[in-house]
């Protein structure tokens, strides 16, 4: 069986800050292809500043032609006006991928942090450490395009057990 | 001095539903053009349910061509996973009158309700009965529908004083 890799793309999303990570996956193979982060100017009022969200993710699509997407499930607890900002961020980041055509899968925190690190715990350093030991040629400018990545790489750890019921089941 | 109508675009964000109404306004003069309400299918993930959110507030714009927008800053307080909900289906209504290149305002409910009700405290029923009273030809679908109308009627009200302001400041 000739098998052509899967790209992968994970977004973290943020009103301010949108990571992004592009891997590429056959089998059990796991490559690094490019990561960045998209930033949205707080000068400008809300609209324009989705926008510009759009208008950047739309463009690392277009550029690195994904299979499928995953985002990240992010919670924040801190108020009201920060999980609102943060929904509107994110349904930017589940719009981009769906208007390209591709299939989003969504991830918990915890499930991307059992995906890299094993544990359904552990913090910020433990996660980007984990990305470069699964990558080693991964590189990223923020915490947020490293986020990305392990949400890309929870992905193809997801997208693989579901395959793997799949020729279990005979399908 | 001789104007052209002004066609704005109110617009009462919601996952399920989001509804729109779309009046111009010349002078004092109010009129109502349409409205509306755009659903999602719940049964479908939720990248697809944005995206429909998307193409119907898109068709909705491409065919009443309006010069502004306007969106109600909405809050919930029930709960981190209804707010997040409601801010990615407002992200949606925020980006999609951008893309189209309209400048996009944000109301708080209450200077909703003042604009329509003259103070800013109220019930639903009272917002409806003022829309068809300030437009006697309104009408609507849906709750969100008369909400969004609510909406587009107090943008008119804000435009006016801030055009106003800039009168009696000479610009």
């Amino acid at each position: 069986m000739q098998e052509a890799p899967i790209r992968i793309i994970g977004i973290d999303p943020g009103l301010r800050r949108t990571g992004w990570g592009v891997v590429e996956t056959l089998g059990n193979s796991l490559r690094f292809v490019a990561s960045g982060t998209v930033t949205s100017d707080n000068k400008l009022d809300l609209a324009s500043r989705l926008r510009q969200l759009h208008d950047g993710l739309t463009e690392v699509i277009h550029h690195y032609q994904p299979d499928e997407a995953a985002v990240e499930q992010t919670f924040v607890n801190k108020d009201a006006v920060a999980t609102l900002k943060l929904g509107q961020a994110r349904g930017i980041a589940m719009l981009v991928p769906a208007l390209a055509g591709l299939p989003v899968a969504e991830y918990a925190p915890n499930a991307v942090k059992k995906a890299v690190i094993g544990v359904g715990h552990g913090d910020k350093k433990q996660i980007h450490m984990m990305v470069k030991v699964l990558m080693p040629k991964a590189s990223f400018d923020t915490d947020d395009a490293a986020d990305a990545l392990a949400i890309a790489i929870c992905h193809t750890h997801h997208r693989q057990s579901a395959q793997a019921r799949a020729l279990m089941a005979g399908r």
